[in-house]
């Protein structure tokens, strides 16, 4: 067993232009009330390797242009869409008509386990909120269920880009079974 | 739908002292050459939350007593076992000869996506390397295989911490569903 090169690599990985026009997985990453820019560039970073559709930065949100930002995103702001909004409430609005179901990653008491995740749940909007706090309550009355990581330990929560990457991973994996592998 | 309180939150939680004595996902991760202390504290946060068996820090990784550790481990250094050692060669010898599958995460020729793990592969032992050059190549000629995330962007990897939470998290599920579900 040997490691691949990074020529190897750059072989199997698409360009930025054909990053750029191909098909996305219909998931959209909403961040809002995020604290740290950390946290924020390397959900860019893992939202590019997702290939999601798009991240909107809302609320106080640190958005790019932000050297913090750039520093964990390595690259990824400029390969995924991106915008950002001050009040999430009325895009929460606009993306239900469009027929996207909202999730809370949340631990509420109306949730599904992140690896239950069917296919009336998409297309999917992920709302991860702030490092403490969680996502504001009314925000969460918008929501149209919530997904929850099962914690085993002694601690409530795992790290906010974490605990997205878990998540946005799994419904990736399951909107490929339903959506491109059985095509 | 309402989120819970954290009153409701630590009546479903373990406390340190159950915690301590609950059975454990036989997984074992191992970070060997990891930089940053920041990574480091957020995977034993991860650690606690998926109950894994423990957590082995190896070469120039950093480790408890430090300040960058526990500021993101939050109380989690005190819940996870862990231990440092010097050279993980010779105690990969050891797993190895107790049974355990040794899994590089990593991009090699001889790789299983993170979500196609089998009953064959338990008990586990993870490997995450430096967040530049990865796992030293001594060390992945004592893997028996590699564990991938498939890329789908431009990017030719995670953050090392969201990277090992992706694969912790799928372990540990394939775990449950091997040998605690079926029971």
């Amino acid at each position: 067993m040997k490691k691949l090169t990074y020529n190897e690599l750059i072989t199997i990985r698409k360009t930025i232009e054909e990053f750029k026009i191909s098909e996305k997985h219909d998931i959209i990453l909403i961040l809002d009330n995020i604290r740290s820019s950390y946290n924020v560039g390397s959900l860019f970073r893992t939202c590019d390797s997702a290939n999601v559709k798009k991240i909107i930065l809302s609320g106080y949100t640190p958005h790019p242009p932000k050297d913090e930002i750039h520093k964990t995103a390595l690259g990824a702001v400029e390969t995924v869409d991106w915008e950002y909004v001050e009040d999430i409430k009325s895009v929460l609005v606009k993306l239900k008509n469009a027929g996207y179901k909202i999730a809370a990653v949340e631990i509420t008491d109306n949730y599904v386990s992140y690896d239950n995740l069917k296919l009336e749940h998409f297309p999917l909007v992920l709302i991860m909120g702030n490092e403490i706090s969680g996502i504001e309550d009314d925000i969460i009355e918008l929501c149209d269920f919530s997904i929850e990581i099962p914690m085993y330990g002694v601690k409530h929560s795992l790290n906010v880009s974490i605990a997205a990457g878990i998540v946005i991973y799994e419904s990736v994996q399951k909107y490929r079974q339903y959506f491109i592998n059985n095509k």
